[in-house]
């Protein structure tokens, strides 16, 4: 099966936790949105769908054949024993997806550091509430731990704070670097396929935000 | 197997959901941090213990055995089919725990318009960003749509905005009522294991909040 991501074609977000699954696998997959106007307009169609029984509520969605499947988190747990990437034991496997639902909680609380009173306001009119959510998110930053994927997103968002706190997990930080070493990780990040980190995504760099 | 619910004994919260599941199927269950100082001492040492190798990282978490598994949306995974509560087919499987992943970013959302800056910081440390919040939430409501299980929660938070809502949504609002009725849950509801609401939950009611 060719497997079809949906996903907004100008940001990394929640698509590139699966679009890294897709190319550590190796699978044959095509980033829908990312094929032009055409491609914006299928992601749309399916999302606004009234016809379709089982419907996303939002990207990045899954179609694979007649299955189409929302939720970042459930997508990689969809894929997992498919790609190969997943251990097949069912208590090894809902301890995977149980991380990733984890590292789900962590990416609202991230996208909330410079949004926390809407996504539908531009940052610059919810600023004294993102300072101050920022601060409070300092002390609580000990969520990291234990999740190793979201170093690099944090890293382009709080450079100076990630420096200090670098010192404290170094067994993440190395777990990070081999991550970026697998050598179709290492092709991908270096591809036309990789979207760049912007200011329109999750994780952007406020310099006031990164006290 | 005797279930063991690990959760704040004082609040509906997140564990509610679970509470819910255990009592629609007349599950053989304890919810442990409610048997007192014993119980809660009991809650803290897991979650503080350095020894499990698949440690949760918050509450609710549900012991089965020797699984302790945690994040709710997991929980009512795993218990689904073990209760009979979930549909026995992979796809069916999957649509209910994607429609229970967006009911918990619901969660996080309606949480959030009462403590946008911090959930370490007091109510009333952080209002004017509450109001604001609160305001944004009104025009996004409709994502209360695809939610049945949110109703009374956002009753109790938001009843004056609500009873504008329920005209919009009248099949949402008589499933809930169904729910309501069904034997195990209406004895649960009217029962000392129920916790009430309070000031303390996530759907907690501020008078200007309510728009």
């Amino acid at each position: 099966v060719r497997y079809e991501l949906y996903y907004w074609p100008s940001i990394q977000g929640r698509g590139e936790f699966v679009r890294l699954a897709l190319e550590e696998a190796g699978a044959d997959y095509v980033d829908v949105a990312r094929r032009g106007k055409r491609g914006m307009a299928a992601m749309m169609k399916l999302l606004e769908s009234k016809s379709l029984a089982r419907p996303p509520y939002a990207s990045p969605f899954l179609k694979a054949g007649k299955d189409i499947i929302g939720q970042t988190a459930l997508i990689l747990f969809y894929l997992g024993p498919r790609l190969g990437l997943a251990p097949r034991d069912e208590a090894s496997r809902l301890w995977v997806h149980q991380l990733q639902l984890t590292i789900t909680d962590l990416v609202v609380q991230i996208h909330d550091t410079h949004h926390p009173v809407s996504g539908w306001l531009y940052y610059e009119e919810q600023k004294p509430a993102a300072k101050r959510r920022s601060g409070a998110r300092r002390t609580s930053g000990a969520i990291v731990y234990r999740n190793s994927s979201a170093i690099s997103n944090a890293c382009s968002a709080f450079p100076k704070r990630m420096k200090r706190f670098e010192r404290k997990v170094p067994l993440l930080i190395a777990l990070h670097g081999r991550v970026g070493q697998r050598p179709r990780i290492k092709a991908y990040l270096s591809s036309e396929r990789r979207v760049p980190f912007s200011q329109w995504g999750i994780y952007r760099y406020f310099k006031e935000l990164d006290g």
